[in-house]
């Protein structure tokens, strides 16, 4: 079992509703210094993973007292699982407001993909770490693949609702999206940044307008 | 670098051209050694990882001597490279009937999915051992996931001469459409087999159809 060897799966609750592993900074200097450790983790497991990175490591980078790491985690475990929850986070932080900016729900996954692209390119660590979290902590690694797959889906939903999309789009197309949307940051931004990330969003929009945007499926499906 | 950890990303040529790590067997009694070899490797990296599982597991599994393993191979990095190969080529001997069968494009890949779905559901190790490669051994992890998607790219440049489909078709579908199956394969097939497989790709059929069909496109965009 992938447990055996890193964070047992049943120390985070599967839900994810707590599992906050961070204790919670009272003092705006309390929150910079949480933000400073697991930037300094996000550098210390993607560059060295999971098994050879150290707290030490992480509060060099960070250029913080040992005491202080303690204050927030209380192991190097704790920090990991913090570390997945934290770029789950950010992802969804960087993705959200493009979203609410778009015209329609089509123009919505275009937006989503482009941030994701973006943020993947300075962000590469991203890929090495939650793709450990499989074996070192495999409860984080399902969670943040299964809501993310459940945000697409609640949106999808919901644009069905507004007469955006198909009727029948359901939780198949909403993995689907995902799916793309992960291969095609490995490829596009951690692999080779070559490709403009608009030609990227700009194909998947026409594949997804095409293929469960509601106007265009009318005139497909007569 | 993930090469520190495991296996060097230099020992094996990134064009994936030999890279053969298993020594040919010559008789037919060899070729089922290798082939249990093969297959004991894959249930013991499956359950126990990489670091965790050890040649005397793989031999006591396959009931070979360990002089049978040395026949072959030279090292646990050398079977677990061999084994990432295998793993492709299971998966493109399994997939390749199906799409040969075809009537056109859009239902090769809807046949593509569904047995990839199939193959999954009984050969669940495949997600861990190649997930598990892009830290013991990225070379094969790269080659492996770069090679599928330039056939899948393949398949489409050759469909849009034959015009089954749009001729923009580029390798940014290719990326897209594998994305799309490996996630399904994780969700519908490692974590959860209740959805049918026909099901997930008659979904995913009707998306290309639309999205990168011939026929609907000159409908879509007159």
């Amino acid at each position: 079992m992938a447990g055996e060897r890193g964070i047992s799966a049943t120390s985070v609750p599967e839900g994810g509703e707590t599992a906050r592993d961070a204790k919670v900074p009272r003092t705006e200097r309390g929150r910079r210094t949480l933000r400073a450790i697991l930037d300094a983790a996000a550098a210390e497991f993607g560059e060295k993973g999971f098994h050879e990175g150290s707290i030490s490591g992480i509060t060099r980078r960070a250029g913080v007292a040992l005491g202080s790491f303690y204050t927030y985690f209380d192991s190097k475990d704790a920090v990991f699982r913090a570390l997945v929850r934290d770029m789950s986070d950010q992802v969804r932080e960087h993705v959200g407001p493009a979203l609410r900016g778009a015209r329609d729900q089509i123009d919505a996954e275009r937006a989503a993909l482009l941030a994701f692209i973006r943020f993947a390119r300075t962000h590469k660590e991203i890929y090495r770490i939650v793709d450990e979290a499989e074996f070192v902590d495999p409860a984080s690694f399902r969670h943040h693949y299964a809501s993310t797959a459940d945000r697409i889906a609640a949106r999808l939903r919901a644009a069905a609702e507004r007469g955006e999309v198909r009727d029948d789009v359901s939780e198949i197309h909403a993995w689907a999206i995902m799916g793309m949307n992960v291969f095609l940051g490995l490829r596009y931004s951690v692999w080779d940044e070559g490709t403009p990330p608009e030609a990227i969003a700009d194909a998947v929009a026409q594949l997804l307008a095409r293929g469960i945007g509601a106007a265009t499926s009318s005139r497909a499906d007569p």
